[in-house]
């Protein structure tokens, strides 16, 4: 078995000439290396058989050995431009479809392949190509845990230091240094510090120009990113005090968590997770403040498959890793979100973030 | 003039029934606030005439309502799916032919659109529409430069902290550290930390296992991102002392970047710029360590245009910004690179970079 194989599989399935990969997780699971791509195309061309191909700028020549790549490199220079290289490569490997990773490759290099290949089919095969992904290894588990831990440890940490009048860009400064400190090499995603009623929007971002004040919701949503792979943990807290409708919505948000892990085993559906712990949200009294699905897988990607959501009839398998979280959002409120990253086991599940899910007042 | 009148005229210009926007750098320069992309599609499309309209998920409307969004928005639903968002849209506004941004847009909305309008011909316009981005404003040119003040200020410290025996990994995660104590939002990309043989290679990644040694070059080459603009530095120093070949290097490579910035003044061309300073290393005895055109443009993306090589006739205006980055890589010894941030003046060029560009020795 070739390290290509789970790829050729891919591209046989769906009929089609070759898979290509680009720059982005699922190329650095394959060769265990990551590229800048930015404005420089470099391209992976793997055939059902035979010897892959690909495309590099130049001057990425010397990273890209490193690799250990067995094919054919067709590599071009800035001041030449890419269209030759295409050209070439195209001859090498003529293709009349091409299957691609439609959510990582942009719309440049999908021109440069049609320039170059008249006719060419390029199939979305986004779900199949990072399909690969999907079952993560022990040794890939274990990076996540590392990246989870930083982040855990970051928010004790900052969780000690909230006080109210401080701003939401104060918090997500101490935040990042925090996570930093710690070894992040990379925050897996722009972190939401939110309070009040920006924590009723789910990608909120911190204002400069808003104080935290005594009975907000302040909600963390952010994950280190470590050797490849993303930590994404939410948890709310309140400042100061908590009243009674934040503690009722508190508790409904984290039985809903909790029915998740519950329920998340091998042979359930990710259609099934999400319809129990919406369901929870469902049957409460706060059914109108959802907005989200219950979760997303989690990797190299901070949003990868398996999505959690009613209509996915994906089957879960042990070693699938996915975010559990649920949150309940009253516009002009605020609002609770409470995130776990769960891995499948053989008999149910695990889950990564051990961070504690009581209700938790700050800032006291 | 209303704030779309540049996207109105990149359509005109290129005959295309409208320019789409996908959240990137021309999305936040446009709307001063960003979006997370991720799995979920979320477009602005504007015409030459009339209003725009929009295609958002669902669960970000909030988030957008606070752009001030003039015209009709379509939402969609995570279990809903968004082909039929992309065919309302294509029923309010109906397209024919649509310029976007080649190197922002991902294959599967290019898919979702010509899926929404059979026949639709796409543009790669990323040179028209990033086009409007190429002189900068007063206030972008000071959140440039409160970036890089902030990466200067990191490299100084980490430059006194460095100690031969450490490893490149050590020694990035001490600069990383700097960069966030500073006040960075974030890398403006991954970072370059690199000594010896793997200073040779343009875009290397820093090593846990090898130790730095003396005699070594050790390049810096990295950026804090702040306000939504990135910092690009290199500097190339030397641990515990520089040999002959090292000294007589780092001084061409001086030599040119300083050429560069003698020679970038309004009325210049980007060709001009890179034949200089490009001329300078091939006149050395190093001319065969050339890997690399001299720069690139620099903004909110870290690489943009202009794009400062041979045969890029784009004539320099004030206010356009790029990096002035000649570099002498010998394969399997070392690399030398000097990179500078500079400005375009009514009569000449400011380098937004100050840090210290005579040769420096560290660990000693």
């Amino acid at each position: 078995m070739d390290r290509y194989s789970e790829y050729r599989a891919v591209a046989r399935a769906l009929n089609t000439d070759a898979v290509a990969l680009v720059p982005g997780p699922n190329f650095e699971r394959l060769f265990g290396h990551g590229f800048h791509s930015h404005e420089r195309p470099l391209v992976i061309v793997i055939p059902p058989e035979g010897p892959p191909a690909a495309l590099v700028p130049n001057l990425e020549l010397r990273s890209f050995d490193l690799l250990g790549f067995e094919g054919e490199v067709f590599d071009w220079r800035d001041q030449d431009g890419y269209d030759h290289a295409f050209a070439a490569l195209a001859a090498h490997l003529p293709l009349q479809s091409l299957a691609v990773e439609g959510q990582v490759m942009r719309v440049f290099v999908h021109h440069a392949l049609v320039a170059a290949c008249p006719g060419l089919r390029i199939v979305d095969a986004e779900r199949e190509i990072s399909g690969v992904r999907l079952r993560k290894r022990p040794d890939e588990i274990a990076a996540l845990e590392r990246a989870i831990r930083i982040s855990e440890t970051a928010l004790a940490e900052v969780l000690a230091q909230v006080r109210a009048g401080q701003t939401e860009k104060q918090v997500e400064s101490l935040l990042t240094q925090a996570l930093f400190r710690h070894g992040a090499e990379a925050h897996a995603f722009g972190p939401i510090v939110a309070a009040g009623d920006n924590s009723a929007r789910p990608h909120a971002h911190a204002r400069a120009d808003y104080a935290i004040q005594p009975g907000d919701a302040l909600l963390f949503d952010f994950g280190a990113r470590l050797d490849g792979f993303c930590a994404d943990i939410t948890r709310t807290v309140f400042v100061g005090h908590a009243d009674d409708e934040a503690q009722a919505v508190y508790d409904t948000v984290l039985r809903a968590n909790l029915r998740g892990l519950a329920v998340t085993r091998p042979g359930a559906t990710a259609h099934d997770v999400d319809d129990a712990v919406t369901g929870v949200l469902e049957a409460s009294r706060y059914c109108d403040r959802i907005r989200t699905k219950t979760g997303h897988g989690l990797g190299r990607d901070v949003h990868e498959a398996p999505y959690i959501m009613r209509g996915n009839r994906q089957v879960l398998e042990p070693g699938m890793v996915f975010t559990v979280e649920p949150g309940l959002y009253r516009i002009g409120g605020f609002g609770v979100r409470i995130e776990d990253d769960v891995v499948v086991t053989e008999d149910g599940c695990r889950s990564l973030t051990g961070f504690d899910k009581t209700l938790t007042l700050v800032g006291t």
